[in-house]
Formats: C-alpha cells, structure tokens, sequence
C-alpha cells in the first residue's frame, strides 16, 4: 500500500509499504478514504516529537470503511464507516475511567506518532471499539474529518476547559484552525463577545463570517486595550490560547477578569512567565489539556442536527497522489491562505 | 485609644489615637478583644503593599465586641461577640453574588491596609452585616481569631480550589501557618496522603502531629524524587503552594500527577516559570485566590462541633502593651517556633 512516512527531520516520502495486520484481538484494520494534515505534523517534521522516530507513517486523523476487525472487537464489522479519533483509549485502565483518554495507558496519542498512522491507504488502529466511532449515513464524510482532532480540541481544551457559559465574553487569541474550531463549538453555549486575535487579516475575516463578534490584529492596535475597552475595562471570562507560544500565553494572562479562565490549547515547546505578582489574588484557573476525545459522540450528534458545519474549516482538497503538494499548502498557510486540507485517497 | 501604626517602610509604633466613627449606615464599631498578626502585616512593614499608606493602623483579623452599629444594621446589636473577617463584602456588588467577596468592589482586603484595622482598641467595619459574624457563645475565642483570614485562606485558595476528595494525594509546599491551616481543613475530606514540604524540622514535627502523613526538608532529600516514590511514580492530585516564591510554585509543577490541581495561596511579588512545554498536555489545573470567606460560616460550625481545633496553630500569647514584642517573634519565626500569636486587648 502507499503511505507517507517521516524518515527523519524535514525528510518525508510517499513510500509503498505492506499492508498493517491485526496484531490484538481489539484491534481494527480501516481501509482510509479521507484524511488530514495537523500543525502536529509539521511539529514531527521539524523533528520537535521524539517519540515519533523515523520510518513512521504520519496521520492520526480521518475517516474510513473497517476492513477488518480482531476477535475481541464485536460492536464492528467490516463494512462499517468509521472516524478515526486521534486518541486510541483502551476504556478500561484508570485514566480512561477519569475521562482522560488521553492518557490511556496504552493508548493516547499514538497514531502517527508511536505506531504507523492514517496517511496512508490501510492503518491499524488499538482499541478499536473505543477508539473508531461509526458514521451514520448520509453525512458529508470530508467534514466529519474535522472531529478527528481540532474539533474536540478547541471544544474540549478551550470551550469546556475554559467554563463558557451564555452571556461569556471571550479572547481566543490565534485564528487558526485550532482556534476557529474553539469558536465554532463556544457558539453551542450563546457566549456574548467573542473576541479573536490574530496577524493574519484572511484568518481574522473568517473568524468573523464563523461569528467572531471582534477581530484585533495586535500588530495594528494594543490587544490589551482592545479587548479592555470591549469587555468595560475588566477583562474576559474566558482567554483561550490557540497558538503555543509564550508570548501568546503571557497575553491570555493581561486579557483574563478577576474569576476568569485561561484555557491553554497550544502545543508549546517551550516555558513562559507566569505573572503571580498580578494573578495571586485575582481568583483565576489557568488549564492545560490535550484533548481526551471524551466529546466526540456529542461533536458527531451537533453535525447530524446541523447545529454545526465543520466543512467551514476545509479550504483545499487533494488526491493522496498529491500529498506532497497538500503539505507544501498546509505549511503555507499565510499565502495560501489554507485551514484544512482533506486528502481523499 | 491604643492603636498599632505604620509610619512607613520599617517604621511602625503604638499611638494614641481618636475613636473611630460611624460613617456609613452599614459601619459597626468594634471594640476589639483579641487580635493577631499575618504575614501580610509584615510585607506591609517593609514596604510591599503600596495600597496601604503611613498613619494606617494595621490589622485585619480579630475578634470583639460589637460597641455600635449604624442606621442600616439590623442584625447585630452592641453586645454582640463577634467575629472579624479579614474581607469586607457588600453583598450586593456582582463580585459578591458571584461569592468573590475578595473583589467586591467597596470593600475587598481594605481593613489594616485601605482603612484602618483591628491592631486597635476600636475598629470601624464597614458592610457589618456581610462581614462579622457573630460567635456562638462557650467558644474559645482566640481559637476564633483563626477564622478571620488563615482558617479560610488555606481552606478555601487550597482545600476548595486544589479540589481535594476522598481518597486524594495532596502535597502542602510550606508549612507555615498557613499551610497548616490548609493541612488541618484538608482532613475534612479524608485524603489518603498529605505530604507536607518544608525546611523547618520543627514546623514539619508540627504538621505530622497535625496529621500530615509524611514531612520532606528539601534540603535532606530530593522533593521531587521522594513526592515520586510516596506516589508510585505519579505525583499528586493536589500541589498547594504556601510560600509564595518562584520556586516554590515550580516545584508544585514538578508534583503534580497528570489530571492534578495546583492551588495558589501564595503571596506573590514576582513572576515565576511555567513549564508549559511539560504541562500543555498534562490536563493540570493552576489556580489563584484571594481568600473569599465564603466558607467561614461553615468553618464556624466545624470549630462549633469540635471537628478542628484551631488553637493548635496558637503558640505565643501577648497583651496589647506588649505588641512590639508579639512582632518581634512572630517575625522570627525559624528562632521562636512562633506559628499564629493572639494579642489581648
């Protein structure tokens, strides 16, 4: 089968590869027919996730048809249409019975990253009836990519991390995909502003065709005073950080009312300054998450109502012949102006 | 009267002062029967806490005797023993109704720091009704002046906020007074390991007898390593911070076990690390607070009960005349052993 597999720091290479086997009697085997590319990704690329060593094939997000399933795995059968969620989680060890599927003790993030992924035409996935939901029919399958990853994300780290409730105000600062995904799915709870920061002026608009109720370029204007001046001079309810840089975070924190939320979704690869001086008394939670995926049967019921429409977030589709080229998009987001890419094999 | 003033940085004396006056319908006069010390009077005296101004009397804990009340008060009377709550609260501001009586937006942390405090004969409090509280009689009243600020402050900024249940694995960094009033409201919630850290070998023999189930002198042993071993590997639940300093707040982040909580009760007048390269995908929590006494009705009851004992935490007692000299000890605490000091009016 074709993959596109890691061979180390900013080498990368659409390979033929055998085909997976079903090695635990939980596991599945789905043939994939449409799958993505993660800031994550670009992050192994650059060699920045050790535990991603070279020979890995990439991907942890998408949709497929089951090919084949192991003796333990009986809510599934081949044929079924099937996500792939980016957390494989057992159900059974202490974390997963927390919720914190993300730290399932012998799954987690491991898709792409410590066993082969889902950028490639079959993958293997563990625990699979906790790990793949089905697809009704009927459903626009590229969307439903969406909820692989970045829509239980932002709905998960920013949304549910950073308590929004109705009438919240709200800064997500980085317009990204990240980003957009948390306002899209902050909207289920009638938030009053929702304030996004971003350089990117094409990132920006979107945010507001997605119901951004403000935009702040900090290039152009003091974000700080910005968002003061739209929130009575007190601040937000809630600061959600979508980029995972210091600076950003360090933003959050002059953003964030007294009793207020910052919700940390960004990866980040380095320590920042906490202000204790100012935040010791000012009653406020500051929460780190990698999503648990603990939403996505709820994520999958608000794209069935057509509450929400993650295809909003799919700006270029690609052939997987194309991979490398969907890549080059992906990584050129500022010219090319791109926020998912859906890659159909 | 007898009051104690601050004259500016390292200057304080006992004066005589005039009787205050009601000023609002909501002020009561207190005659003060029994007051002590914080930490906080000790920033103030060397010249850290900007809001509090020379010729300010100090104080903000403390019990008394209400002496009058103002047109608006009706639910207390002269003759009422009372409590004194380090916080002021109107009840009424939308800080207050949302229970952040540490914010409320004409009152807060103001007594010994904006007005006058109880380090007096006589104090004005203002907002009477939703800031004393009145002693059921057969009480230990020094026992009481534990309820005015450090009772609550470690229950509510650790206790409440580190989320401690059940079951819970909790490490205390600093086993001052402080701390150990979050070691003692901690044992409401029966936790199954409290592990206090400390590098005075007479404050952690204080916390066992105070029911810690183990003490470490980061100087003797590596923190981090034995908080590991006593956890099997994982860290702890809860990290409460109790000393306010960087580094205290960084080991907290070395301790805690994916899911945990970090509770900030800290005064902090710097700006620390956070490593958010290690906890971005921890799902840890991090909270500040300044002590709401939204909980100190509760506490009333649990001391009523018999359930604590806050006059452990009493070791020195002292007569008003002998003010200067309860300063001089409770600041040398490492020499005296000196944990709260009650000075009787």
């Amino acid at each position: 089968m074709k993959a596109l597999v890691y061979n180390g720091p900013g080498r990368f290479a659409v390979e033929t590869r055998p085909m997976p086997d079903l090695r635990e009697p939980g596991d599945a085997i789905v043939k994939m027919s449409k799958t993505t590319i993660c800031g994550t990704d670009l992050h192994i690329l650059k060699g920045d996730v050790p535990t991603c060593t070279p020979g890995r094939i990439l991907g942890h997000e998408g949709v497929g048809v089951v090919h084949a399933v192991g003796s333990g795995v009986t809510a599934l059968k081949a044929g079924d249409h099937v996500l792939v969620s980016c957390i494989s989680s057992c159900g059974q060890c202490e974390y997963c019975r927390r919720g914190m599927y993300s730290h399932c003790k012998t799954g987690g993030w491991i898709l792409g990253n410590r066993i082969d992924g889902t950028q490639a035409e079959y993958v293997r996935t563990p625990h699979a009836q906790t790990s793949l939901y089905k697809i009704p029919a009927g459903l626009d399958e590229a969307a439903l990519v969406m909820l692989s990853d970045i829509l239980p994300t932002g709905f998960e780290c920013g949304v549910l991390n950073g308590k929004v409730e109705p009438g919240s105000t709200i800064a997500i600062v980085g317009a990204g995909p990240i980003g957009l995904a948390a306002l899209l799915t902050a909207q289920f709870y009638s938030p009053a502003q929702v304030i996004m920061i971003d350089m990117d002026a094409n990132r920006l608009e979107c945010a507001k065709r997605f119901g951004a109720t403000a935009g702040i370029d900090p290039r152009a204007s003091d974000a700080v005073e910005a968002v003061m001046k739209l929130t009575d001079g007190v601040g937000v309810d809630c600061a959600i950080e979508a980029v995972g840089v210091p600076a950003t975070f360090e933003l959050c924190q002059q953003l964030v009312a007294p009793g207020g939320t910052i919700a940390n979704i960004g990866v980040h690869g380095a320590s920042a300054s906490i202000f204790l001086d100012k935040l010791w008394d000012r009653n406020v939670s500051i929460t780190t998450r990698l999503v648990d995926t603990v939403s996505t049967p709820m994520l999958l019921k608000t794209v069935c109502s057509g509450r929400i429409d993650p295809s909003r977030l799919i700006t270029h589709r690609f052939a997987f012949e194309d991979v490398l080229k969907a890549y080059e998009t992906f990584s050129h987001a500022a010219s090319t102006q791109a926020l998912k890419v859906i890659i159909e094999m």
